[in-house]
Parts: C-alpha cells; sequence; structure tokens
C-alpha cells in the first residue's frame, strides 16, 4: 500500500459529509442531454464541475462542442507512474414518467430503502454523477493530505452520454494528444453485489434507429377509411413483431455474424457465480427469462445480442377515445452487440428489413441513434492488477471480473480513437433503478466508491 | 310544397350572415369532450345553445348527466303532422395534432380551398356544430315567418358523442316519455357528392377498447436487462398483429358470425353509383385499398366490418433515445360492426384473443370505450318519401339511399330506447376533415342544408 493512502483513507471518511453535500448539489441541476428545454442546465453543471475541479488544483475547462460542452482536466505534477484519463458523464435521463417518482427527481436526499440500505435519491444520483464524483472526491482527498495526486490525472466529463455522444468522437479527434493517457479509467459500471466489487471486462455494443412509417397524407376517420386506408400504426406493429421469431432468435439475415459462441471455460465461471435468476428477475416482478430459449439470463445479458423496442407511438393517446387511421406511426428500436458484429451492418440489415416489407402507398424514414460494436478487454494487465488488489482490500472479498449488457461506446472510441485500454470500474448497484422513476446510489457505493479510488490512485503510483 | 315554406327559404337566404355569426360564436367554444381539461367548455357551449333556443321560443334546458349536460328543447304548438325528435351533439373532437393546423382551430372563418369552394373553418365546423345549426336555423326561420313551427320538434343535444355517449342510454331511459317521437332526424352524416343529396340507410357498428399490458414492475434499463426481460411493446405490437391475416381477414374466432354476403341487387346499385376508387384513395395520398382482399372499397366502407388500431404508445416517444423497457404498453383498437355482427361478443372474442396469447409474468387490463350493433333501416316510409322529395328539390338532383361506414350509436339507442326509427340526413362532404386538423363544413352544405331542413319541416305538415 502506498504510504499515504491510510491518512487520505481517514481523510475520506472525516470529509463524507461535505462529499454529500457537493454531490447533492451536482444533482440538483437538471442536466437532462436529450431535451434541448435542459440545455441551459447542462452548461450549468459544466460550469459547476470546472469551478470545482479548479478548486482542487486542476487546470480545468469548459469546452464548448456542437452539442452540449465537455469538462477537461488535467493535474500534472507526479514524476512517476501511469498518466491515468478518468472519464464520466454529467448529464442524466429524462424523469418521466414523472408521476412514478415518490420525490421530486431533482431534489436529492438521503433516504432509508426497505431492506434498510441507506441511499442518495435523485435522478442521476447512480448515472453518473454519484459515480464520477467518488472519483473526484479521492483527488480532494489526496491533494488534502499529500498537497498533490500520486499520479498524473486528466478528467474528462461529458454532457451526451445520454443522447448518443455525438460529440465525443469529434472531440477526441480533435484533442488526440491533449486527451491520450496510458489507461482510461471508466467509472460508469456496477459492482457484482453490494459485498463484490467488480471490473468489467466485457461490453455488449449497441445500435440505436428511430422508425417513422406514413402510410395517407393526413389523419383519416376509421369509420370513412376503415380497411380500405392502410394503417400505419398495425403496420408498424407487423413488422416489429416480425424482429423476432417464436424462440426469441432476431430475425435479421445476417443479424448472428460475428457472434461467438460462449467458451466452456467462461461458461463453467459464470455458472459458479452466486447469481440467482430466479431473484434477479423477481426483483422487477417478473419470474421467467423471456428471450432466446436455451441461453441463461446471464449468458443473455452478457453474450447474447438483443433487439428491443424502447418506444412506440402513433394516433390518439390521450384520454378517451378517437376513432382515427394517423398519417404514421414511429418507434425507437436498440440492439446489443456482441462478439464481432458490426453496428453497419447491422443498421443495414434493419432499415433492409423494413423497407423489404413495406406495402403500397407507404413511406419510411430512419433516425440514427449511436451505433458502437463490443468490446473485449485483456484481463492480464499489471494496471488491472493492482486495480483488483486495491478493490480486494478495500471491499475484503475477491472482486470479481465480468461482463455487462450494457454499452459504453466511449471505451470502444478511447481504444480506436486513442489507441487505449480501459479499466471499467464502477460501484453501482442491480437495483440503483438507473434510466427508471426513483434511482437512487448507495451510501456504501458513494463512501467506499472514494475510498476505492483513492486506494486504487495510491497503488498504482507504488513500483 | 308547404304554402310557408317560399317565404321561409326567402328568409334564411336574407339571414345568412348572422347565422353564421351564430355559427361561429359556437365554434370558438373548445368543447373537446374527451378531455377532462375542457369540462368547463362544454357545459358554456350547452349553456350558449340552451338561451339560443329559448330565444327562438322553444322551452329549452340544459339538463344535468354525470359527464358532460345534455340540451333538450321542445315546440309543441303544432296540432297536426308528426312530432319530430331532432338530435346533435355540441362536443368536438380533440384537436393534435396541433401543428399541422393552418388556423387556430377554435377560431373559424370563411375560407376558399384550393379547388374554389367556399367552406367554414375550424373544429366543429363539420361534426358537429355546423350540421345540427342548419336545422336551428331553418327552426329560426319558420319562426319569424309563420310565428311557430309547422310540425311539433324536440331537440335533443348530447356533450359526449365523441368520448362513447356514456351518459345517452340513461339519459334516454330516463325521460323515455319526454323524448319520444313519431321519428327522429339525425344529422351526422354527409352528401353523396357537392351536387348529390343523400339519406344513410345503412350504419355500421362499433366497439371500442383500450387494451394495457404490463411486464415487469418497473420501466428497466434495456442494457441490464435487455431479451432477459419481457419487452411488453414487442409483445403488444406481436398480438396486434395477428388480428389480421396475409389477406386482411380479421383472425378473431367468430369475428364474421352474422356478416352477410352484400345482395346481388344492392352490390349491383353500388357499382352504378359514380364512384371512383382511385380519386377516393388519391386525395388522401393513397392508391391501394388495403383492406380485405377481393372486396370493393365501397362494399369495405359499408357492408363489411373492420379492426383499426387508433392508437398506440409505450416506452420513451420524445426527442432523442432511451434505452428503456418499460414497465407497460397500450393500445386503443375499434372494431365497426356490419349485419347482426354482436358487438359484446366481439368485445368479449377480442379480450380472450389477447388473454390467450399473455405470456407468463404479464398482465391485461382493459377499458371500454362504446359498443353497438350495426343498423340497417327501412327504405319505404312515408317520411322518407317526403324527406326525399324535398331534397330532391332543394337541390335539383336525385337523392342517393346510402350505406355509412361511419357509427351513429344514438340510432339503434333510439329504436332500442324509445322504439323510433331515425332518418339520417347531413350535408358532409368527404373532404370534410372531420377529426383531423383543418377541418371544414362547406358554405354551400351550411345554406342549403338550412334550406333543406326548412323545405322538409314543411313537407312534413303537408297531408
Amino acid at each position: 500500500m502506498n504510504a499515504n493512502t491510510p491518512s487520505v483513507l481517514a481523510r475520506i471518511d472525516a470529509d463524507l459529509d461535505q462529499s454529500l453535500t457537493r454531490l447533492f448539489d451536482l444533482i440538483r441541476i437538471p442536466s437532462i442531454s436529450t431535451d434541448p428545454a435542459y440545455k441551459g442546465d447542462c452548461a450549468r453543471a459544466a460550469e459547476w464541475l470546472s469551478t470545482e475541479l479548479a478548486g482542487l488544483g486542476f487546470e480545468a475547462s469548459v469546452r464548448p462542442t456542437e452539442g452540449h460542452p465537455m469538462v477537461v482536466a488535467h493535474s500534472k505534477a507526479a514524476t512517476s507512474g501511469p498518466h491515468v484519463l478518468f472519464y464520466g458523464h454529467y448529464d442524466v435521463q429524462p424523469v418521466d414518467p414523472l408521476d412514478l417518482w415518490t420525490a421530486p427527481p431533482f431534489e436529492p436526499s438521503l433516504i432509508t430503502t426497505e431492506d434498510g440500505t441507506r441511499a442518495i435519491s435523485g435522478r442521476g444520483s447512480g448515472d453518473d454523477k454519484g459515480q464520477f464524483m467518488t472519483f473526484v472526491e479521492a483527488c480532494r482527498a489526496w491533494k488534502a493530505v499529500a498537497g498533490s495526486l500520486p499520479v498524473n490525472v486528466t478528467i474528462l466529463l461529458e454532457g451526451e452520454e445520454e443522447s448518443g455522444s455525438p460529440s465525443l468522437k469529434p472531440f477526441l479527434a480533435a484533442n488526440r494528444q491533449e486527451l491520450s493517457a496510458d489507461i482510461a479509467l471508466v467509472c460508469d459500471t456496477s459492482m457484482w453485489d453490494r459485498q463484490t466489487p467488480a471490473i468489467t471486462t466485457m461490453l455488449r455494443g449497441l445500435v440505436g434507429e428511430e422508425v417513422e412509417i406514413t402510410a395517407a397524407s393526413r389523419d383519416l376517420h376509421s369509420g370513412l377509411y376503415g380497411s380500405a386506408a392502410r394503417n400505419p400504426i398495425h403496420l408498424l406493429a407487423a413488422i416489429l413483431a416480425g424482429l423476432r421469431d417464436e424462440s426469441g432468435r432476431i430475425t435479421l439475415p445476417g443479424f448472428y455474424d460475428g457472434v461467438p459462441e460462449l467458451p466452456a471455460e467462461l461458461k463453467d465461471q459464470w455458472q459458479r457465480l452466486p447469481f440467482e435468476e430466479k431473484a434477479f428477475l423477481g426483483e422487477v416482478g417478473l419470474s421467467v427469462p423471456a428471450g432466446e430459449a436455451g441461453r441463461s439470463v446471464l449468458e443473455q445479458l452478457w453474450a447474447r445480442p438483443t433487439c428491443e423496442i424502447n418506444g412506440i407511438i402513433g394516433g390518439y393517446t390521450g384520454e378517451g377515445f378517437k376513432t382515427v387511421i394517423p398519417a404514421k406511426a414511429s418507434a425507437k428500436v436498440s440492439f446489443r452487440l456482441v462478439g464481432e458484429q458490426d453496428p453497419d451492418k447491422i443498421r443495414d440489415a434493419f432499415r433492409s428489413y423494413i423497407r423489404s416489407r413495406l406495402p403500397a402507398d407507404c413511406q419510411v424514414s430512419f433516425k440514427e441513434h449511436g451505433g458502437s460494436p463490443a468490446i473485449s478487454l485483456p484481463v492480464d494487465g499489471a494496471l488491472l492488477g493492482r486495480a483488483r488488489r486495491a478493490l480486494d482490500e478495500e471491499w475484503g472479498k475477491e472482486t470479481a471480473l465480468v461482463g455487462s449488457g450494457g454499452s459504453i461506446p466511449v471505451v470502444g472510441d478511447f481504444k480506436r480513437l486513442l489507441g487505449m485500454d480501459s479499466l471499467m470500474i464502477g460501484f453501482g448497484q442491480n437495483d440503483d433503478r438507473i434510466h427508471s422513476p426513483n434511482e437512487k446510489y448507495d451510501l456504501a457505493s458513494f463512501h467506499h466508491g472514494i475510498r476505492s479510488w483513492a486506494r486504487i490512485l495510491g497503488a498504482f503510483a507504488t513500483a
């Protein structure tokens, strides 16, 4: 252990209330990136973070993009050890349906959940403000105790992660020199369970598509036109329903090209993990896995591709009834990718499939919402080994090396654009309700997350 | 012709500007019955009408119901001739999508359409305020010229026609004596074309259903749960897609019970009608009929049952993208009925079909939005003959006896609850865009509609 680490940990414990106050201030800024109405709040969150980091002695700046700004901060006083790039995002998901929140989403507080866990409530508490503030607070404690950080650190915080990160690639490409480091630290992941820390080494990729089908030139009265006029809702429903067959397999031609069968060794390891399918599904009111027949839940979530309809709308959806045949209907569809699946080919296959099923008189338009391939990281690097031991020490349990069903496109971007691997270490829990009403972040995740990063920074500096 | 009719017609021509002013005042009241936000406006429309009718010497009153009020008005000074019950509705459809209106929906004006037709614009201009005000203005002219109406008249105006008329049947049942008459006049129908008046003798029935499917107990992140958790949008899409087979036939068991094949005679008559499928579909941007294979458009619209999805919503439908698996998804579905199809059996078949396709972990709930059987009226009655001749005289063309694809449940209610047949006479046009943005009502429909009713009232009084 680094000689300074014990004092840094003690400082973190003593400063926890102030750390929480700062996190609450940040959560109060409703930085919803996907909704243009919150543009000013995104800018305000970036300014707040830049000011905080400058206060810690970072050379910090808010950097404009075509969308929401980036925050970049450097601390480069160390003369040895690796240079790390820490990545997080200050934007958050929309809050609808608002009526399912038990407290206003942007008024954070400390709560006690049904099972007695202390947690921080609010939109962004778990995804990603609470997560990345663990690193910022670890830096604060190191600066307070040792006067400087044990390794060189660059922090990059973006504001468009929840809306497809349109500005990220151009920004990385334009600032390659400034942002390149020995390794990236990405914190948008979860622990295995409340006791067991995890490093994520496999991530699924993502293709997001929006499709709109138009038939008649205007909305029609179903009494005057019903049957004779094409109904785009019915057509869209039929086309989307056809994306999966009876066994849950996705029907797009070539979809499974590049999808590897899980190696027997990994399959065995995953089967040994303490994972109860029933409990996992039961926590959200389900009992039976719904996807591809014959695949375990963990295999489906970490190693199999998916297709999900994330939103659909058409016709009259207000109170009461309206016998309308609408002119158009639309849906948002996403694919999670694994192995060598190619996002561009899958987007093409999706669009071709829809065009091939379009009858006379119908038009289709598409909108792209991001695309990234799956990621698989080497599990034998020296820094990964040090991070793993630091986590073992903080949590008193062996760190799990796991896959993740989610997609973190930035990890692929760091690899392709900056030639840099990422260590994915985060302290979220499966029940954090990220992207859902009543999002939370465990107080223990926050506290021991800060301590974990403090240990990791110290361990990186030790030869 | 009744001796007073020529003077009444002259009075109508002279008073047309004032008639328009009154109609505009009524259209300005946004009496959207399906949206609780407009409850006060519905009440205001009822008060306005009651005051107008009282001013014409009717014994008029606003009658509360559990929903929006009824307006009932009597004029019973005539000592001979039939007693007629005139029915209309003062409520209107919602106005979304608002951005497709070229003028605010509740600011009526006289416009000239692309083909040079003069028309009254605004929500409710065609459905049903313009239509029923033709009758009110005809009564006004009769009162002004003759001091009284030539026959006894009761006017019933409801405020819930566009939201399933939940209060109508109880109100008819509770006021059977007061509302019973020799015949009902129902004005919610169209002319055959701009030159040819029509009396509608066949109406399709309607079953409206709202279905909501719930899977998980909360919205889920598709990265963390995708595939393994049931997606209710996908399920709903698959179930709704299955309502029709490849040939456009509706798949519910027993659905076609009681659907008669069209008699050869009627089929021949309809084929002789000047109806161009291409022009009818082309007017709304379509070219190919979409419904049951092997049926003409007119047959599909007047004599075949339908199933239409009128609205669907689920998941994230705002700007941008959100990788959510929602907890629920819902749709509004309607069936148009013909012949002896039973609304209750069809509702049951729909609900059974959905329940039969529901996998583990999913719940379904239904909401009823109205139900009525199809109607077929005798075409050989004496009053129908007089109305037909009055229309022939006003328009200078032979009146067509036609079917209608729409449903007018009140016609069935009058028959069952008050033992009364209805004459369905209206002056709408196919391009009135009722239920759509930019609704209008031809100025000629309004002017000659008033004159038509004046002639019909006079003709009814003549032995």
